[in-house]
C-alpha cells in the first residue's frame, strides 16, 4: 500500500458523497450482483475502460477480448487463478486442455508479455495450455522470445472435422483473444457445439457494436441507480448513434451533426442541473471497433461539418482496414484523476464475475478530455496496488485506495453485466429462432430483482 | 517474496520426487478435484496441519471449525474474499445478514483476532456480519476491545421459534466457528431447515470421530496416489482405533497396547522398505476433540502400560471436561521442516475448494516427533509469504517456495474432500433414511473417477 494513489482534482461533493452511497449499500449492492449472476452468464474475462470527473464515474469502454492482463500487479494473480478456475467449473468442469487465440499481430512486445501472463494464469488452474495462431505466417510451432529470456511456443491452429486444435492437440476449449475485427475467418466458422469456444463469435467486433453494449448499459445502470438511490446518470454516459456515416462525403453527415448537437444539448442540461462548470464535449468513435483508432473529440457541432481531409481519412478507416459506416457519440467524461501531472483512466479487469485487478493508464502529455487509449498513444501503467474486493469502512471519504477501487469494480461489474446481456440479446442465432420464439411469447430474460 | 522459507533437513531424494511427480501431474490433478467437487459439497470452510517428514507429507489433522484466520497474510485476504463469495452462491445465493457463533471464550486475544478477520472476509462479500454468542456471559451486545483500539460486538443468541438470530436480526446464514466439544446446545437443535447452518452440527466434536475423517481420507488418499502414481503411505499416516479406553484403570487399555504395538511394526515395515533410518512413533490422542489436550508420543507399546497418574489424568479428559474413553492411534510423522532452529508445522487453510492461504507454526523449544498443537503451547505463527495456487514449473525442484506451498495445497485438499466425505457419510439423519434407502437401493456417493 506505498504506492501513491492518483490525485482526484475534485475530490470532493458529489463524488465523495457517491463513495458513502455505494460503502453504505455494499449488502445490497452484492445481493444483486449474485442475483443477477444467477440469470446471467458473464463473459469468461473483459476489461472495462472507466472515467472519473468527479461529479461522474462511468464507463467507456468494454473489452470482451482483453489484453494488458501484464499491467495487472503480480499479487493479483493468485486471486486471477481462482477466478479462472471458477470460470471453467461453470462452464466446462470436464476441460483438461485449452487453446489461446491471440492477436495475429505477434511481435508486439507488450500484447506477448500479456499473453504469457494468460497462460500463466490459465495454466495454473490446471489446464493445458498452448497458443494457436491465426497468422498466416505461422506454418510450424515458432519460439518467439521474450524480454527477461523466456518464450512462448506459437503453433499453426488446425481444424479436425468439426474440430479445432493443433497438430495432436485436441482442446476441449477454445479461448479467443482475438477479436475478430476483420471478421470471423473460415477456419473458426461451424465449430462442433461440444467444443467449447470463448467468448462467442459474436462478441467478436464484426458483429458487435458499442451502441448495443450501451443500450444494455442503460438498462444495468437504471436498475443499479435505483438501487442504491442515485441519478443514473451518474454512472451512465449519454450516447446516440449514426447508422450511415460517410466521412469522407460532407453531405452524408447531418445525422452525425445533428447527434453531436442533441447530444452537447443534453450534457448542458445535466451540467446546469448539477452546477457543473465545464464545457461538455462528445466522443465520436466507431460503433464496431477497438484500438482507439477513428476517435476524435469534439466540443461542437460544426467541428464535425468542418473536418479536413486528414480528419476524415483517420476516421474513416479503423484496425485491419474495416470501413468506419456507423458511428457511436458518446458523453465525453473528463478524466480527473492524476499522477504526478499525468492524467491518469483506470481500466478494471474481471474474470467470469470476479474482479481480479486493474490499473491505470498514465499519459504524461494528454488533455483530460482526450481519448486516452488511442493508437501509438505512450501510456505508463500502474498497477491497482490493492485489491477490488476489501471496502474499507471505517475510512474517511476519499481517503482510501480500497474503497476507491471498490467502487471501480462495481462499475466495472455494472458494465460486464451489460456484456452478459449483450451477448444475450444481440446474438445472432437468436435471430434465427426468433420467429419460433416470438409465436411462443417468449422474451430474452431481463435483469434480475 | 523475500521472507525466509523454512528449510527442510531433508530436502532431497523422495520429497524431490515427489514434488517432481505432483508438478508433471497438475493438470490431472486439477481435473480430478474438479470432477470430485462436482460429486462431493466441500464444507465451508476448513484448516489441515500436515506434517512434512522429507520422505512423507500428510495431515494430521483437520479442522471444521478452524481458528487462525488471523495468521495468515494480509495478501491472501482478497482470494479469501472471492472463496467466501463462490461458498455463499453455492451454498445460499440469497443470503444477505449471517450470525456467526465464535467459541465461547471470548477473552483469548487471539481468537478475538481471528473473529474479527473472519468478519472482515465475510463483510467483504457484501454480507450483514453479526457475532452471536452462546456464553452465557453475554446477556446484552458487548464490545469487547481488540489491540490496535478496535473492538468486536458481541450479542446474545436468540431464539425465534425455530430460527436462530439476535435481537431484530434474522439471518439467512449461521456460521460456527465454535466446535461444539461439549455437545450441542439445545439453542441449535431443531432449526428451521431453510435456514443454512454451516458446518452442519454432526461437524462438531461431539459427534464427529478422527477415525472416520482418516477412513475417509484412506479412500481419498489411495485414489490420488493411483492418479499421480506414488505409493499411498507417502501421504497417509496409518492409523488404528480403540473405542473402550480408560486411561485411569491400566486394565482396560490392552486394546491400546496392542493397537500401539501393531502400528509401530507397520511403521517399521515402511522404514525398512525406504530406508528411512529413523525410530518409528506414534501418536495417541482423543478419537474426538481438539485443542492437542489428551495426546502423547509413543515409541514402545511398553510406555502405554507404564504412564503415571498424572499422565493418565492427562490423557483422560480433552476440552470442557469431555472425558476420553475413544482413542486414535496414529502414525507418527517427523516434522523436518525448521525455521532458525525451531521446528515448524504447516498449516493449510480453505473456504469452499479454494486455498487462500496458509501459515507456519514455529516452535522454538519443541522436538521433531512432538505434538506442536499442545494447549499452552507457544507457536510463533510465520505466514506463508505467496500463493498456494501458482506451482512454477520453470524452478529447481525443491528450490521454490509457490512450488511446495502448491503441494501443501493438494494435500491440503486431499484432507478437505476427506472430510466432505466424512460429512456425507456420517450424518445421523443417514441412519433415519437408512432403512428406505437400502430398501431402494441407493448407496452414499464414492469418489468420482
Amino acid at each position: 500500500m506505498s504506492t501513491p494513489m492518483p490525485n482526484l482534482a475534485t475530490a470532493a461533493g458529489p463524488v465523495l458523497e457517491f463513495e458513502r452511497r455505494i460503502l453504505d449499500c455494499v449488502p445490497e449492492i452484492e445481493h444483486w450482483f449474485r442475483l443477477q449472476w444467477q440469470e446471467h452468464t458473464p463473459p469468461f474475462y473483459c476489461s472495462v475502460d472507466l472515467r472519473n470527473a468527479g461529479f461522474k464515474l462511468a464507463p467507456v469502454d468494454t473489452n470482451l477480448f482483453p489484453g494488458g492482463f501484464n499491467n495487472l500487479s503480480e499479487d493479483t494473480l493468485p486471486c486471477a487463478v481462482q477466478a479462472a478456475q471458477v470460470a471453467i467449473e461453470h462452464i466446462c468442469p470436464d476441460a483438461q486442455r485449452l487453446v489461446l487465440i491471440p492477436e495475429r499481430h505477434t511481435r508486439n512486445v507488450h500484447y506477448l508479455l500479456n499473453v504469457a501472463r494468460m497462460v500463466r494464469i490459465l495454466s495454473s488452474t490446471g489446464l493445458q495450455v498452448r497458443i494457436g495462431s491465426l497468422s498466416q505466417e505461422i506454418t510450424a510451432p515458432t519460439a518467439i522470445g521474450l524480454p527477461g529470456g523466456e518464450s512462448l511456443l506459437v503453433e499453426p491452429i488446425v481444424r479436425n472435422g468439426r474440430r479445432l486444435g493443433l497438430a495432436n492437440f485436441d482442446p476441449c476449449v477454445v479461448l479467443l483473444n482475438n477479436d475478430l475485427s476483420a471478421g470471423v475467418p473460415e477456419i473458426l466458422q461451424g465449430l462442433d457445439p461440444a467444443q467449447t469456444l470463448l467468448p462467442p463469435l459474436h462478441a467478436g467486433w464484426c458483429v458487435r457494436r458499442k451502441s448495443n453494449h450501451f443500450s444494455c448499459y442503460d438498462e444495468v445502470a437504471g436498475a443499479f441507480a435505483r438501487l442504491v438511490q442515485v441519478d443514473p446518470w451518474m454512472i451512465n454516459p449519454l450516447f446516440a448513434r449514426c447508422g450511415e456515416v460517410d466521412f469522407r462525403d460532407t453531405a452524408s453527415n447531418e445525422c452525425l451533426v445533428s447527434q453531436v448537437d442533441n447530444l452537447l444539448a443534453a450534457i448542458r442540461e445535466k451540467y446546469r442541473t448539477y452546477d457543473i462548470r465545464q464545457k461538455p464535449f462528445v466522443i465520436v468513435k466507431a460503433d464496431a471497433g477497438t484500438y482507439g483508432m477513428g476517435i476524435m473529440t469534439v466540443h461542437d457541432a460544426a467541428e464535425v461539418a468542418a473536418l479536413n481531409r486528414r480528419q476524415r481519412n483517420k476516421m474513416a478507416i479503423v484496425k485491419e482496414g474495416l470501413k468506419v459506416s456507423e458511428v457511436i457519440i458518446q458523453e465525453g467524461v473528463p478524466s480527473y484523476e492524476k499522477v504526478e501531472h499525468g492524467v491518469a483512466e483506470p481500466v478494471v479487469y474481471m474474470i467470469d464475475r470476479y474482479v481480479v485487478g486493474g490499473f491505470y493508464r498514465v499519459h504524461p502529455e494528454r488533455g483530460i478530455d482526450e481519448n486516452l487509449n488511442a493508437p501509438g498513444m505512450h501510456f505508463v501503467p500502474l498497477a491497482f496496488h490493492c485489491s477490488c474486493n476489501l471496502p474499507d469502512q471505517r475510512a474517511a471519504p476519499g481517503a482510501s485506495a480500497l474503497n476507491r477501487f471498490y467502487i471501480y469494480g462495481v462499475i466495472g461489474r455494472l458494465a460486464l453485466l451489460a456484456a452478459a446481456l449483450e451477448l444475450e440479446r444481440f446474438n445472432p442465432l437468436n435471430d434465427l429462432a426468433a420467429a419460433g420464439l416470438a409465436a411462443a411469447g417468449a422474451t430474452a430474460p431481463a435483469l434480475a430483482g
